[in-house]
């Protein structure tokens, strides 16, 4: 079965699309700035389930996602569209007030304007579609598609958590206040995820990325997506990557799998030169690997040995 | 139970959401342009079904809606967005590339490009979110806000024909090209209905629409949404209302019920001085009532009786 990026790759050839390919589509907007776009489906019981979840997390999240692929092009949020798809018995409930609640709180805190949206029955499952634009500088959206051989590859914060998270959720779990902290973060972390939208800001000011991407799908894939783009290849590092402190129970070859493999940390996976990692020497960024020219081969080194990373990160299809 | 109307005027207010309540939401571009965007959810079951239409239809469909919000601006559309939820068995289909081969179909005709979307899995109905933005000249976007008493009401094309289609459709009729004209013309307006971008473009130039909105809803219902917008009223005569010619074989009752309430006709209602009229009189447009200061009533003049109209058209909830 073919997957959902060979089909956008498939219809982005057939169709000629060029603004199709990265986190979000980059418009000229007047002299000075560009503007950028995004939208992020959420379905229940696909991408959420209700019983994991409260109404005001999902909202949060619905808008955090969109957030966070503005922030993979070193922009500013400005406004958002959201389309909510609800059945009768739930729409009966006081869920949409509390999804617009939790949807608002994020909103607030980056000044975001709701402008316009869709409310639908839907037959049984919650659906909901977040639209997300924003402005950045002319000319200096950061893309997936300009990483160089020999560039050093960075990321912010720590990996893993989110599907730390979910595999409580799986496992039973469900986020309560009286948790230990080793449970509840991660599960806030895949409930609640927090999009970098200041330390994007503060790199599009330092004008150092030379490429950038969430880390949605995992680090691996989103790797991948990079040098895909860019025609490139990757070397990780993987005593460099900074698993989530939470993972700390588990086994190293599984806290290895969840920080290469873990999806929903909403991180950020950025490129820059070499001369440049002086300007990142704080604990928000680690610098786990480099650019090379084998063209979408992505190596790992661990122990001193070298393999081939085949990305396991999440993908619909 | 409140309606999706109430839900979002109730939003509106709590949030003080001053770009919301419109066909599209209207955001300052450059110096000579504003932009403006428009999203529409089609849920599987809720709009439309999938053994009534064709995987064409409703890639045209789904992109028409969204054109007829920008219509109803006066503006021009530029670019689309395009989310879509598949269940797995329909996904394996050819399913997903005919849809796409009717969006573009008519995205071609516009010259509108797609520059993003999301492909999801969803556990068992199509679920389908049609974002699209366009550009009108700086404080020209024709407003649903700005009618004013003693305004004459227009109405571009035939009313009724799509909700006729709709009525065949639940009879069992399907489409086919050895149809009757009869049932095949309203059958391909439910299906694949034409967004009024070329007649939009000649009322923005000949800049005489004092208001507009697209019939989505239904006449008297997207005239309700006119009047609440700008605190007025309307009579509508009854005779002067364009009801499709393939609703001749109805009772004349019959007739005017779907002519008023039927939805998705996408023709464009607005409203326009008296001196205006003469540039109008072609048989795309015909004048159906008169703006009144009776704020939120709306009188249907039938058989020299008046009447207060309540609409039944289309809603969610």
């Amino acid at each position: 079965m073919r997957s959902e990026f060979d089909f956008i790759q498939n219809i982005k050839n057939k169709y000629n699309l060029t603004f199709v390919g990265d986190d979000c589509a980059v418009l000229p907007k007047d002299d000075k700035t560009d503007m950028v776009l995004t939208v992020d489906m959420l379905v229940e019981d696909v991408d959420f389930r209700l019983d994991w979840t409260t109404p005001e997390f999902l909202g949060h999240k619905a808008l955090a996602v969109s957030l966070s692929d503005i922030a993979a092009m070193g922009a500013g949020p400005k406004w958002a569209m959201l389309s909510i798809g609800v059945p009768e018995k739930i729409w009966k409930t006081d869920f949409i007030d509390r999804f617009y609640a939790g949807w608002f709180a994020l909103a607030k805190q980056f000044d975001v304007e709701l402008i316009g949206g869709d409310v639908s029955r839907s037959p049984d499952k919650v659906v909901i579609d977040s639209i997300s634009g924003g402005d950045v500088p002319k000319g200096k959206a950061i893309l997936r598609s300009t990483a160089k051989p020999g560039e050093r590859i960075f990321v912010t914060g720590t990996l893993g958590a989110a599907a730390c998270g979910l595999k409580l959720l799986e496992s039973g779990e469900r986020y309560n206040e009286s948790l230990a902290a080793s449970m509840q973060d991660p599960i806030l972390r895949q409930l609640q995820p927090q999009s970098k939208i200041g330390v994007a800001n503060s790199l599009q000011s330092l004008n150092i990325a030379t490429s950038m991407i969430d880390i949605s799908d995992g680090l691996a894939s989103d790797l991948k997506h990079i040098c895909k783009a860019s025609g490139v290849g990757a070397r990780l590092f993987a005593e460099k990557i900074p698993a989530d402190p939470n993972l700390a129970m588990m086994s190293s070859d599984q806290i290895l799998d969840f920080a290469i493999n873990g999806g929903e940390d909403f991180e950020l996976l950025f490129t820059t030169n070499e001369k440049n990692i002086s300007s990142l020497k704080t604990p928000d960024f680690s610098c786990i690997g480099e650019i090379t020219a084998s063209i979408g081969i992505i190596e790992l080194i661990l122990d001193g040995n070298s393999e081939i990373l085949i990305p396991k990160g999440f993908r619909h299809f």
